[in-house]
């Protein structure tokens, strides 16, 4: 017998393909997964549920389905962050009110992955219902003494999760336009921002499960990705970057270089300020939005369970510190009247390029940091990836967000895979690669 | 012993009160509305599921929960329609797919009415998702050959449920300002247009539910409400009501008649033509944000159960009616920019006046109806009221909608029951009124 590489090692797609080919079983890349669990988990703790003999009994399920009745996904390990209803397994929301909830609803995203051949694999931790500050117990996977970024703790620290946990943790996270893919089953912290995403290693594992779940661009993208030197980038800031521990040294070196790494390869780039209507951190227009949906969104838990509620979610509530229904309505208009503006900017480019967060992830596991720079592209609703590269002065992974308009969600990740390519190029193979396991985050 | 009036003949409010003071139990009330249903559903078909022995278990644990625990609920009958999830019912959704389907999940909403005391009583037809104009086997109370109007039908036709269905079937339907209520718990049509809304016999029934719900304005309302003779209010209306079947002969009736009233009650009137920008039947606005998030919000059912979808939502999913990404978000963009215009014009009166529906409800239960006068509030996140008062040639009731700007529930709903004074006045307690019944629907 050869010895075979342990599929955790690879990315989906690679082990998708191997799949196909009866070079591996679904069997074998769960115990593969299942071991690498056992070696890190008691240091990373980004899984919530992993019931090994529930896994054990859906990759034999998936093992016994004949060929021709095989998904597109046929075994992909899937990691749920558990803000999502899954059928088979409990659903806490990070919260105590939900302890050992036992629903058997599939969110509509778990529901098409797991119909198309996905191995749902387990539940990965998060925030308190994916909205307060506090984390659970993940730490980074660089580096156990920092945080992996929040709110998609758990999913970050296995493989990364939306921009901010993504960079946090030097992975490829996609958050696609606002409403491409149903939020069904999605526990609500804020209905107007909370948008569903992927996490994985490879661009090529993130496209595979967003086809999946439907994100489909008017104009499909050129089948062969367009090359660097005909695209243009434009690197946008706001007046937000003079305000203190907004850029840390590691972003300026970042963005310095990523950018040589560009032109080097013949792309166009140019550099924007944007207006200060977009400024997002002084205007509070995310967080007002943030607070006031919330205010009604966990009304429900504060009728019914409020001891168990956290302060800051009580607050809102009460609205001690959620803004009035005026400044709401204001902040919803604001942010509305920006939409068409930035998809207008970001048209003339092949991508915008931003901050994902001030540095790499900060010390310590009891915050998940600082959300300053993409909350603003989660309010404007449109598709944004995290794509690592660079590091900083402990080591741990400092990434970039790419941003399209709104519904060309495939031109970025087509993009992006090309972008990768010369951001990542020195040190491939390099890092301690997390699993290969693609997440459903928020 | 002296008889007693069977209390599915009075407002929820009303029936709240006997039961606090002690003159009723729980079970009585349940069983009276039994008996109801016993004499009428074989007809109306207004109930998907009312399981007798679940709502006399229900109504028995209420009777038996001593007086200081309590909720501001106790004692009153809720009806949901079938597309919110309750751990304690079926939810189908109006689909095939999921037929029979118990989960173990309570929609926000549920959870704090049942929290508060509500009896959870059963679940009301509604069209397929909410979504499709092919109606359940419901009808008109009025006239079982008439349409109760849709998507709510169930609700429609044992009480009334959102404008149109609430015109149908001459009752108070109240949809709030889109977001004030957590939609969590609701299967989603489109994500930026369903709203959670409330129907009854009166408007304290809805002013008590929408209270529970957290519906509360920056500024409460006055606690007696203003005198029509202080009031302002505008009719509005859209070039729309030059096309064909957009105005019957009863909808001019109603108007004429409705203002007449609210001068002779010393309001003052004004007449307002809306610019062509809030042509919503040509522009299609309205249609192409639904189409567009159907696409996507269909998808799971689409990869997993195709054979049993709907048609239009199959057509959606499959992008051969839907529009494309780039009309979807002009359409949002243009509606978002309409929100504050409305919500200024709508500050300068006591509330705007619109049509409901066309007129009357239409013969035949195939079709629920015309939503074109309706759908473009919906789509402006104000919140409206649908309060009846008129007839048409067939003898079905004809309502009017009173708008305010959004987050300004309260105030609309005070406004609202001093209209609904002069406008039902000539008919009080005449009509076959259908059961005291409050419901939650979209």
């Amino acid at each position: 017998m050869t010895p075979r590489i342990a599929s955790n090692f690879l990315t989906g797609s690679a082990t998708l393909q191997l799949v196909r080919d009866g070079q591996l079983t679904v069997a074998q890349v769960a115990e593969d997964h299942l071991r690498r669990y056992d070696e890190r988990d008691a240091t990373i703790h980004a899984w919530k549920v992993l019931d090994k003999e529930r896994v054990r009994q859906e990759a034999a399920r998936l093992d016994a389905t004949p060929a021709d009745q095989r998904g597109p996904l046929h075994g992909l390990v899937l990691g749920v962050k558990d803000v999502f209803y899954t059928r088979d397994m409990p659903t806490e929301f990070g919260s105590l009110i939900y302890e050992g909830n036992e629903d058997r609803v599939d969110a509509a995203s778990v529901a098409i992955l797991r119909h198309l051949g996905a191995l749902v694999y387990g539940k990965t931790h998060t925030a308190e219902f994916a909205t307060t500050k506090v984390g659970p117990p993940t730490t980074n996977p660089f580096n156990p003494n920092h945080t992996p970024g929040g709110s998609s703790s758990g999913s970050a620290a296995a493989v990364g999760s939306i921009i901010r946990p993504a960079t946090f943790t030097g992975i490829f996270g996609f958050k696609p336009t606002w409403g491409a893919v149903s939020p069904q089953g999605l526990k609500f912290g804020s209905i107007s921002l909370d948008t569903l995403g992927v996490f994985g290693r490879s661009i090529e594992d993130i496209q595979l499960v967003s086809q999946a779940l439907g994100v489909r661009d008017d104009v499909p993208p050129p089948l062969r990705p367009k090359p660097l030197s005909e695209c243009r980038f434009a690197y946008v800031r706001t007046d937000q970057w003079e305000q203190e521990g907004t850029v840390l040294e590691e972003l300026r070196y970042a963005w310095a270089s990523s950018r040589r790494r560009l032109v080097r390869a013949g792309a166009h780039v140019d550099e924007i300020i944007l207006p200060p209507d977009f400024d997002f951190a002084s205007g509070q227009y995310h967080t007002k939005v943030m607070a006031g949906e919330g205010r009604s969104m966990f009304l429900a838990e504060y009728t019914t369970s409020k001891p168990q509620l956290h302060p800051m979610l009580l607050d809102w509530v009460e609205r001690r510190t959620s803004p009035s229904r005026k400044e709401q309505v204001a902040a919803y208009d604001h942010i509305a009247s920006l939409r068409p503006v930035i998809d207008d900017i970001a048209g003339r480019y092949d991508a915008l390029i931003a901050a994902s967060a001030p540095g790499e992830a900060p010390f310590g596991i009891e915050s998940t940091g600082d959300n300053r720079h993409c909350g603003m592209w989660t309010a404007l609703h449109v598709p944004c990836v995290n794509v690592p590269g660079f590091f900083g002065p402990n080591g741990l992974p400092v990434g970039l967000t790419l941003i399209a308009p709104r519904y060309e969600d495939e031109r970025l990740l087509s993009v992006a895979s090309q972008v990768a390519k010369v951001w990542m190029e020195p040190r491939l193979g390099q890092p301690p690669a997390p699993d290969g396991v693609v997440h459903l985050s928020t």
